[in-house]
C-alpha cells in the first residue's frame, strides 16, 4: 500500500464537513424549461434556507466545527442574511454556480461568466472572496479545471478520483464520494422519485463505518450535506452523535475543504504516493 | 436556532397521528383513462376500508390517542358505515379531494366543486363541517390556498416548508415531510412498482429516531399513513408500540391536526419565529 | 375489531408456506417476442428445479413442514421427477398456468385451456387434481374466478383484500400480500433490473415481525416463495428458524392453501365478520 | 438433498474471491457511442485501478488469500505495471473481455478475437496464459461456451445455474451470484442511477450470512468485486473481517476460480449428484 497522507498535526485521518447550501436552485434549473404545477418539491426545498440552516449552524457551534458551505449566487441573493450568518460563524463559503448549473451543461465561457458573478456576490456578503467550487450534482466538465484556475481558486470538490487530496492541473482536489453524499439516502421528492428516505439511525452508521475505515487507512472522509435534508431534527441529531465521535477519537483531523487544500498545496510537494492528474487525460479517452 | 414553539401544555415536542383513507381512490384517479385489466392493485387497496381501518382504530383506542383522517368524497360515499364510525370514535374528518384528485392537475374552479361536495358529504355522514384539507400525493396548487381559505377551511396539511406549524396566507399549515409517509416505505403494488416493502421493525425504528430528534428540536412529527398499507397486523403492531413511547416520553403533545391549527391560530401573533408566507411568493420564481 | 377468525385447533394464527415453482417459464412468457441474447437469466432462473427445489424439500423435511407448490405446467413438463417427488413428499400441487400467463393477458378461453392442460399433467403425474390456482405475477382478471369456479377448483390464492380467508364468488381465496412475497426482496436479474437482494437475515427478521403480528391480530401468513430465490443456501438456512420460531410459538396452525381452504368451505358459513365478495363487483367501478 | 460436494482437504464449503478489475472499462464500452459530456463516472471509476486496487492487495496479503483478477485487456494495456503487481503478489490473472464487451453484444468471431488479443497481452505481462473467463454484466451468449472451449480455457465463472462448480460442455463453470456482487448493493454513479450504496457494515453481515448458509448446505460462495467499488477503505475493513472469519471457522476452503476449476476437473467424475450442461441446452427453449 501507499504511504500513507501527512495528516496536519500528525493526525491518521481527515474529515471535512461540507454542505451543499442549494435550496430550490437545483429545482429552478432542472424545470426551468416545464415548471411544476404544483409547489410540493419548492416549498420542500426551501425548509433548507428557511430552517433546515439554523439547525446545522445550531449543531456545528455545539459540537466546535467549522465547515464548508458551497453556495449558488441565486440562493445567496435570495438568502442573504442567512449566508452572511454562516460566515459570521467562522464557516467557509465556496462556490456552487449561479442557479446549481452544472458545467458539462455550460461552455467554459458560461462557467467563467456564472462563477465570477457568484463570486462577487459572496465577496460582497462575506468579505471575503471564495477559494473554492463544488460542481452542482459532481458533473464536473473536463475543461471546467482550467476555468477555475484561471479565476485564481484554489480547489474543486466534485470527483471520486482518489480518497485523500490530490492534483488535478493547477487545482487541488479534496474529492467526494457517492457513498457519503446524503442526497442519494434522503431525497424523495414525490413523482417518480419515491425512493424512500433512510432512516437517521441507519445512515449514522454507514458513516461511522466509513469513518472508521479511514482512521485504519488514513484517508479523507468528505461529508456532503444539503440543508434542506441533513438539516431535519432526527438527522441533525444523528450528525452531532458522528461528529462528537469524530472529535472523541482523538486521531481525526477536522477542517474546511479550503483549509485543507492549502495544507496540500503546501505539503503535496515533498510527499510520496500523492496524485497529479494532468487535465489534459481527463476526456474520454476513445 | 429560532425560538422553540409554544406546544400546549408545555410539551418539548409535538404528535399528529393522520391517515389518509384513500383505499382505492387513488387507483381510480389515475388510471381513470387506461383502466387496468387486473383486479391486483383494486382488492389490495379494498383491504383499507375493508379491514385495515378495522386494525387502525383499534390501535387508536388501546394507546389513547385521537387521529385525524383524510377522506375523498368517493370513499365516504362507497364506503359510508367506516367513515362514520372513525367519527364516533372521536377522531377529526378532513377533506382529500373527491376522488383523490391532486389540486396541481384541476384548475380553482374544479378544485372548489370537488371541496364543496365532499364537505358536503363529510358533514352529512358526521354533523361536523370539516375543518381541514391534505392534497393527494402531496401535489398542493399555488392557488390552492387560496381556495381553501374561501371554503372557510383552518387548515392545510400537504407541504414541508417548516418543522413547526406555520402560517400560509390565510390559512395555518401542519406540514408533512416523505420522512414519515408510509407510502414511500409500504407501497408495492407489482408491475414495474416491486419496491421492496419496508419491514415493521425498521420503520418504526426510524420513526422513533423522528421523535427523538423533534424532542430535541422542538419540533413536529406529523405522521402520514393510509389503512391500506399502516393498517396491515405487522404494522399496527409497531405503530402501537411507537404511540405507546410517545405517550410514556411525558413531554410530546399529541393531538389531532385540526387542534394543533387551532392552538396555532391562537397563539401564534405572539410566538417569536413562527413562519408567515404569503400566498403571492408560492408560484415558480423565475 | 372484529371478531377473531376460528383457526383450525384453536390456533391463534395461520401460516401457509407456499411456493411459486415457476423456474424459467416467467421470462419465457415475458421474452417471447424478444428472447435474450444472453443465457443469464435462463440459467439463473434453472437453479430452481435444479438445485433449488432440493434445499427446499430438505428443509420443509426437516421442519415437518407441508407446503404448496403452485407449478406451470411447461415446469411439470419439464422437471417431471422434481414435481413427482414434491408430491410424494406430501406437499399440495396447484395451478399456475402453462407457462405462467397471467390472466389478465388472456382470455376466459386462454385462461381455461392453459388450466385444464396444466391440471391434467398434474393429475397425471400425482394421481390427483389441483384443488386450487395461484395467478402468475398475482395479476387475476375479474372474469377469472368464474372460469376457475367452472373448472370445479376450491380456492384461489392469487389477491390481497383480506388478511384472512375470504370469499370470492364460488371460491375460497387465501389472501397474499407484497410484503411476504420473496420475489421483491430477492429478485435481481441483472440489465435495468438490478436493486440489490436483501440479506436473508433482513428478510427473515421482517417475516418474523409478520408472524408477530399474525399471533397479535389472529391473521394469516401466507408465505409466497421461489426455489430459484428462496432455495439458495443462506435463505433455506433462514427460512427454517422462522419454521421453526412458528412451530415453537405452539400458537400458529401450519397447512396448505388446500387444507386451509377446506376448512373455511366448513366452518365459514356460521362464523361472524368473513367476508364474501361477489364476483361482480371485481371489475373496474367507473 | 443430493450428495455433499468433495470440496479439497475434507472441508465443508468453498470459498472463491474474485474481482472484476474493470475500471473505466465499462462505461467506455457502454457510453462508446454517446460520450458523456462530464468527467464524473470516468474519474470514479479510475479510482479502482489507481487506489481501490492497492487497498485491495494489501487487505489479501494481510489476510493470506490468493484470488482471482478478471481483467479487460484494455485496463491491463492502460494500468500494466498494477496488473503486473496483482500476478507478482500470488494472484491469478483470468479474461474479461478486451474493453469489457459482454459476449451477447458480439458475435462468436468478435468474442474469439477479443479475448485472444487479451490473452496474448496478459500472458506478456505474467508469463501466464490465463485459464479462464468472466463475461462481463454477465451476459454470455449461448455459443460463447464453445468459443472459450476452443481457445483452450478451462473454465468460465459467468453463471449462476449451480451453487458448486459443474459442468458446460467442455469447460467448468464456477458459478456466480448477483448477491455475492458488489456491484448491485456498492454502484451509484449518478443520474438517473442514484441508488444509495449499502453500508460496508450491512453488506458484510448479509456476506457473513451467506458463508454460515454455504457451511450449512455445502457449497461455494464466489464473491465479485470490483476494485474501484469494494477497494474504498471502509470496504476493505469489512471485506478483511469476513476474510478472517471464514479462515478461523476451519472449514471453508478458499482459493482461487482456476484452482476450484482444476480440482473439479479432476474430482468431477466420480462425484455423485456433479451437473453436466450440454451446451446445446442453452438457447432459447422455445
Amino acid at each position: 500500500m501507499s504511504a500513507s497522507y501527512p495528516w496536519p498535526g500528525g493526525h491518521r485521518a481527515g474529515l471535512c464537513v461540507t454542505f451543499d447550501f442549494d435550496g430550490e436552485s437545483p429545482l429552478l434549473w432542472r424545470r426551468r424549461n416545464d415548471p411544476p404545477g404544483d409547489v410540493a418539491e419548492l416549498e420542500q426545498r426551501r425548509y433548507g434556507p428557511r430552517r433546515g440552516i439554523h439547525h446545522v449552524l445550531g449543531t456545528l457551534e455545539r459540537t466546535g466545527v467549522r465547515a464548508t458551505f458551497f453556495v449558488p449566487g441565486h440562493i445567496a441573493a435570495t438568502y442573504r442574511s442567512a449566508v452572511a450568518e454562516i460566515h459570521a460563524a467562522g464557516h467557509e463559503l465556496a462556490l456552487h454556480g449561479w442557479c446549481h448549473e452544472p458545467p458539462a451543461d455550460l461552455d467554459a465561457g458560461g462557467l467563467r461568466d456564472t462563477l465570477t458573478r457568484a463570486s462577487d456576490l459572496l465577496a460582497d456578503i462575506s468579505g471575503v472572496r471564495p477559494a473554492g467550487y463544488r460542481s452542482p450534482s459532481f458533473r464536473m466538465s473536463p475543461d471546467g479545471f482550467e476555468v477555475l484556475a484561471g479565476l485564481g481558486l484554489a480547489y474543486d470538490s466534485s470527483v471520486m478520483g482518489d480518497d485523500r487530496p490530490y492534483r488535478i492541473g493547477g487545482l487541488v482536489e479534496i474529492p467526494v464520494d457517492w457513498a457519503t453524499d446524503d442526497a442519494v439516502y434522503y431525497r424523495c421528492t414525490g413523482g417518480t422519485e419515491t425512493r424512500p428516505p433512510y432512516g437517521a439511525g441507519d445512515l449514522y452508521d454507514a458513516w461511522h463505518a466509513e469513518l472508521t475505515g479511514a482512521r485504519e487507512a488514513g484517508t479523507l472522509v468528505n461529508l456532503t450535506m444539503h440543508p434542506w435534508l441533513s438539516g431535519r431534527p432526527a438527522r441533525v441529531l444523528g450528525l452531532r452523535r458522528l461528529l462528537e465521535a469524530a472529535r472523541e477519537s482523538g486521531d481525526v483531523w477536522i477542517g474546511t475543504a479550503g483549509e485543507l487544500a492549502a495544507h496540500h498545496r503546501a505539503t503535496a510537494p515533498g510527499t510520496a504516493g500523492v496524485l497529479d492528474v494532468p487535465t489534459d487525460t481527463l476526456g474520454w479517452p476513445l
